[in-house]
């Protein structure tokens, strides 16, 4: 394959350089056939990355910082220098395939949407991720926050555009749910109802019907769709109680007297192997989609190993996507007859 | 205490009498200063009953059951003798404390609102369940599926109606928090946002502002408000990832050669330790509140020992209830001019 070239935005996050610029100079280390402009303070950042590096590691100087609690309407007017704006700019002209940020989510929506528009035919942009499902699969879910609220139009738009990043030679046609609270049709908002019929007329989309909340993890459904405000709840709420039942087995393995070490071990082991595909340590990375150009958000608190992860995550977004192929599609089921 | 009268509907639910009624029975057995009126076919359950119980335990007849499937409008218009009906209205007419059920969610909110009515200057109904959070503290959580949609008047009585089921000597002022996808004003749809300015007008209440999802379980709050839609998949999806870990951890376990049995056992108990308290096997029960008496759902698939827990969970809440008192609390903040 050709160089794929990843803009990451090296100040913003929780703990900005400290964390991403370590993980990005790993990123370069271990992976081939991959160029990084690294976007921040260029007096920290060039003097970090190695010799041998030069050549795959570039750096744009960015002056300012967008905080993380900085309102989008700031981050957008008055931080025009920013490492978030400009390695979204530089995905914007194409010098990269995507950006990587750990900023926080509002601002690096507001500023990928004015950068980079959203694609023909597609009104909303909207926030893309992933869950572990059984048998080593995985669940896309759409969206987890850029939308507060969406009409039954925004969310067939997301159902098409998950379905273009899903859709390859193996599973042509991935299975599309509704997320609702109940599987009748009488069940759920206005919303989710006109949604409902909308993709069931739609003969390019396999549209599989509604899901409730406790079947997400086995495997019924490759994509899932609702509005941005259930699915971050839904997704924070899974999060949490992931986190609280590790800590609570963690309490109760050490108020237990096992003074078998190797026991200890294997326990560890097999709680790490359980939960670790839930932990945000192991995957991060959520994609904007909708718009004309990649963008990846990272945790705001993301760890060294963890933003790491999200950089390979970009890395795998850009192989399996091609922009034109993504364009094209969308007009053509958005301009459909069949659809509307 | 006096005598607690609990109105059991024994037909319901997804397998019906062969789980309600034993769990019945064996509630009956184990519990004194309780009476219940077992409701359902009256050929299946007066045999069962052993002849020491006969004193605590009446049967009404019911020949019709409301089955999972029937829309509300079926059960309420042409069941009028179903077992649901006849047990809720036992507590309309204070023949019993409360009525519990593992039948249909929304026949069973349909008949309790109509039978029973919802409380003066409360406008909806809605569906209150608890869940543990650190410390061996509980946290309540409404509307978890009453209302797909809610005003945001209709969650500020949500708010009062919780306060005045959890407020006690203890905690005389719940601390109370409402469901968002952030802490900032600027976040949430314009229901929540408005929600959130009644609620800090409201002096009677202790509200202490946005709770996002994964804050759920770490003892921030002890009341949280929700639309039904919301608060449905979110318990929904947290009880769909405790189920996957737990079966993950099980067939890790199989998979791994120990071969004492002494710490597979202490393995297991820990992993039961860690998750009883999220199955619904350990704990079941939703209550409805805002109506003139009280409704206790079961899950519909809920087994013996399950319904059992949504039994025991039933004399809980009439021991904590004093409904002139409640009824007199909602009253006085609602009509109260600080609130409004």
């Amino acid at each position: 394959m050709s160089l794929a070239k990843i803009a990451v935005d090296i100040s913003s996050g929780d703990h900005g350089a400290s964390v991403t610029l370590p993980a990005a100079i790993k990123f370069a280390q271990n992976t081939p056939q991959v160029e990084l402009v690294l976007v921040g303070d260029e007096s920290i950042i060039s003097p970090a990355i190695p010799e041998k590096l030069k050549n795959k590691i570039k750096v744009l100087h960015a002056p300012e910082t967008v905080l993380m609690d900085d309102p989008p309407v700031i981050a957008l007017r008055a931080k025009k220098r920013s490492s978030m704006r400009l390695a979204v700019d530089l995905v914007r002209s194409k010098e990269a395939d995507i950006c990587v940020s750990a900023g926080n989510t509002g601002a690096l929506m507001a500023m990928s949407h004015t950068r980079l528009r959203t694609i023909k035919g597609i009104d909303r942009p909207a926030i893309m991720g992933s869950f572990p499902v059984s048998k080593g699969k995985e669940i896309c879910l759409l969206d987890l926050g850029a939308n507060v609220t969406a009409s039954s139009e925004n969310l067939f738009q997301f159902a098409i555009l998950a379905h273009g990043l899903q859709a390859n030679q193996l599973n042509p046609k991935p299975r599309i749910a509704l997320l609702n609270v109940g599987h009748e049709d009488i069940k759920g908002t206005a919303v989710v109802k006109e949604t409902a019929e909308k993709l069931h007329a739609c003969d390019a989309l396999n549209f599989i019907g509604y899901i409730e909340g406790n079947e997400l993890f086995s495997d019924k459904a490759d994509i899932v769709v609702c509005d941005g405000f259930v699915g971050n709840i839904m997704l924070k709420s899974c999060e949490g109680i992931v986190k609280t039942l590790y800590e609570k087995m963690l309490t109760g393995l050490k108020n237990r007297l096992i003074f078998s070490l190797t026991f200890k071990n294997i326990l560890k082991k097999l709680m790490k192997d359980t939960f670790q595909d839930y932990s945000t340590d192991h995957r991060n990375g959520a994609i904007f989609v909708g718009l004309n150009g990649l963008v990846l958000k990272s945790h705001g608190n993301a760890s060294e190993n963890s933003f790491l992860k999200a950089l390979e995550l970009g890395l795998t977004v850009i192989k399996d996507f091609d922009c034109q192929k993504y364009e094209s599609l969308v007009a053509k089921i958005t301009s459909s007859e069949v659809c509307l």
